[in-house]
């Protein structure tokens, strides 16, 4: 029996899976390493959640993706002694202008997404390290690249500039959207769930620590609230979302911010965390009393309105609105704060089937449906390593 | 019969109207002071448009807003020699947190707006400077100070914040929303034709050089597309509205320009020009054959209705749309572009209003009305000015 292993490399942590090689592939064990190159944790669970290996990495193992992929691999192999691993597929947060589909990673294609660093500068390096680790544990499996900008490569130009001159956006300057891995998982489950759906207008809201939205036509993006970096659109846990380029030259110029700790404070300081000064975890902030934590909350819910009017304009029109991610799949409150008042755009809640987290959350009678659709991001590189090998 | 004067400062321009002081005032002249600091020009024209004066100033003259105003003040004497000028209106760009409804200048005020530049740094400075023009013109006339963000003083939390870190907004790092002067006279020309539409939902939507929409519930503002500075939201002639904080982070840490050069980029290289590569001037982009020029004219629309879907989200549906501005009163097929494929949000157009640039522009049977209102800027500075003495 051979097997794909999934590999999501963040700048201090690496998730992966162990996947059966199979046309339908099937999670066998998912890990997660945290606090790389600090005081890194190791965690393995099983495809039912169950915690098979948990604590503290050794210093030495911890210190590099490298180490302690190769180091968290072992304990994995330990559990699977029968695992065969022929292939690996990355997450890979940018493929630029060209990479609108899966691609097996051979070492010029690698020094091009290398050179798409400045385009990613948090993100791409860390992405490249986690291949470069796989390619140490694993000399003889394909390495294959799944991107989150692949989704968005046929934006119309109107949603793929920004109006800055025009010799930016032929330099790579464009909207390239992210969250793809998982909203082709959406437009796949739509597919199979509710075609008729699919084949008109579609708006999926991906509500996680990261957040965006996509408007399809046909199941393929036409716009989405993330532009050119992973801080455009909707807040986040700790990004800012939209913001005027005019507060960015107040910070620089007013407040004599350098711009590292302007993107520090964009990235790491702002959104949910930034307002509410207590969190960036919507559960804590859903259940906080704290005036900061419910305003925090509610710039969140009108942000997602204002954007889901915006893609709806983009669309003309709305047949189904669907919610995935973290917050999209798990915050019930959330999802009906979005649909409430919302009968200008022909959506009527149902607040039970909201309640339950049923697949179809809206009225029989609702001219829009609202749908909750778990997303597996995991298998969507899964199934692309599965078909490129 | 004692009159009002009308002051509206640019970075290197002035320009002016006088009024009769009434209730209701009446234009008599307006005149334009241009290049100032330059090759400084001046004209003035009657209230019917009719040319009384043109031409250079003399160098001397030209050099500063006070002595060009000063200049100009002695022509528009000689030809209204029982002109009585008892108060001088500003157009001021930023009000601040706190001025909700225009105000006579004191000394305290006038430092109080003073105070405000680090949030207009480009603008506000030249209104200061027009204030002080006119405190030498005219000792014994009363100042009054009309702002552009006072007509959005009343926005929702969420529509006033953005997510970043909350002593920002407590210092002053807000959505205040331009063109108020504008808003302000559409409302009240909305209060006199169709009274029971601007009881409702209404988006307006001013086209000009510069360009942003309002979103109003019973006439007040609950939301813009213009925030902290005049560069966000839509595109304009030269500046880039809404923009990707990430693609900022770009031009300063991977193009290295500095802060003086993105200012510069975004505020004067940017918008229809930046994206046509040939002007700023919608008539010159709508008479010309050059794919780039279509682009910029398709990414002006675009955003647009993309906004226009935001703001009704905001205001949960949408009764009127009103066009104002240079490009919203006269540019027919911008407006007709704006409202194609939209009945989604209710709008019909009929065409041959549009054409005829009448003031009801949507079918008959349109749920949503379309109108077309021409503003008056100066108008609105001329009744403050008259209701405050």
């Amino acid at each position: 029996m051979s097997h794909v292993l999934t590999l999501n490399a963040g700048s201090s942590s690496l998730k992966f899976g162990l996947f059966t090689k199979d046309t339908a592939p099937k999670a066998l064990a998912t890990g997660l390493i945290g606090a790389i190159g600090g005081a890194a944790t190791f965690q393995l669970e099983d495809a039912q959640g169950s915690v098979l290996t948990r604590g503290d990495m050794s210093p030495k193992d911890g210190t590099t993706h490298a180490s302690s992929l190769s180091a968290a691999l072992k304990e994995l192999m330990a559990r699977f002694p029968d695992a065969d691993v022929r292939a690996v597929g990355h997450r890979v947060v940018h493929g630029g202008q060209h990479h609108a589909e899966p691609v097996i990673l051979d070492n010029e294609t690698v020094d091009g997404l290398a050179a798409l660093t400045p385009f990613a500068p948090l993100h791409q390096p860390h992405n490249l390290a986690g291949i470069h680790a796989a390619q140490v544990a694993f000399p003889d499996a394909v390495q294959v690249a799944c991107f989150d900008t692949a989704f968005h490569r046929n934006h119309p130009f109107v949603n793929d500039t920004f109006a800055i001159p025009r010799r930016f956006y032929d330099k790579g300057v464009r909207r390239y959207g992210f969250h793809g891995l998982s909203y082709d998982y959406i437009s796949g489950e739509m597919e199979r769930i509710a075609p008729h759906l699919l084949a008109g207008r579609v708006v999926v809201a991906h509500l996680g620590n990261g957040a965006s939205m996509c408007g399809m036509l046909n199941g393929r993006s036409m716009a989405s609230t993330m532009g050119f970096s992973a801080l455009d659109g909707l807040p986040m846990g700790t990004r800012s979302g939209q913001l005027d380029p005019g507060v960015m030259l107040y910070l620089l110029d007013q407040e004599g911010l350098s711009t590292a700790e302007v993107s520090d404070l964009l990235y790491k300081q702002s959104g949910l965390l930034g307002l509410s000064e207590l969190s960036n975890d919507m559960r804590a902030l859903l259940a906080s009393d704290d005036p900061k934590a419910r305003e925090a909350v509610e710039y969140f819910v009108f942000r997602i309105r204002r954007e889901l009017g915006g893609l709806a304009a983009a669309l003309q029109g709305l047949d189904a609105l669907v919610f995935t991610g973290g917050i999209g799949e798990n915050a019930r409150e959330i999802r009906a704060r979005v649909c409430a008042g919302m009968a200008w755009l022909g959506i009527e809640l149902d607040e039970a089937r909201n309640m339950a987290n049923e697949t179809l959350i809206s009225s029989d009678f609702s001219r829009t449906r609202v749908m909750v659709v778990p997303t597996n991001e995991e298998l969507v590189i899964a199934r692309a390593a599965v078909d490129l090998v």
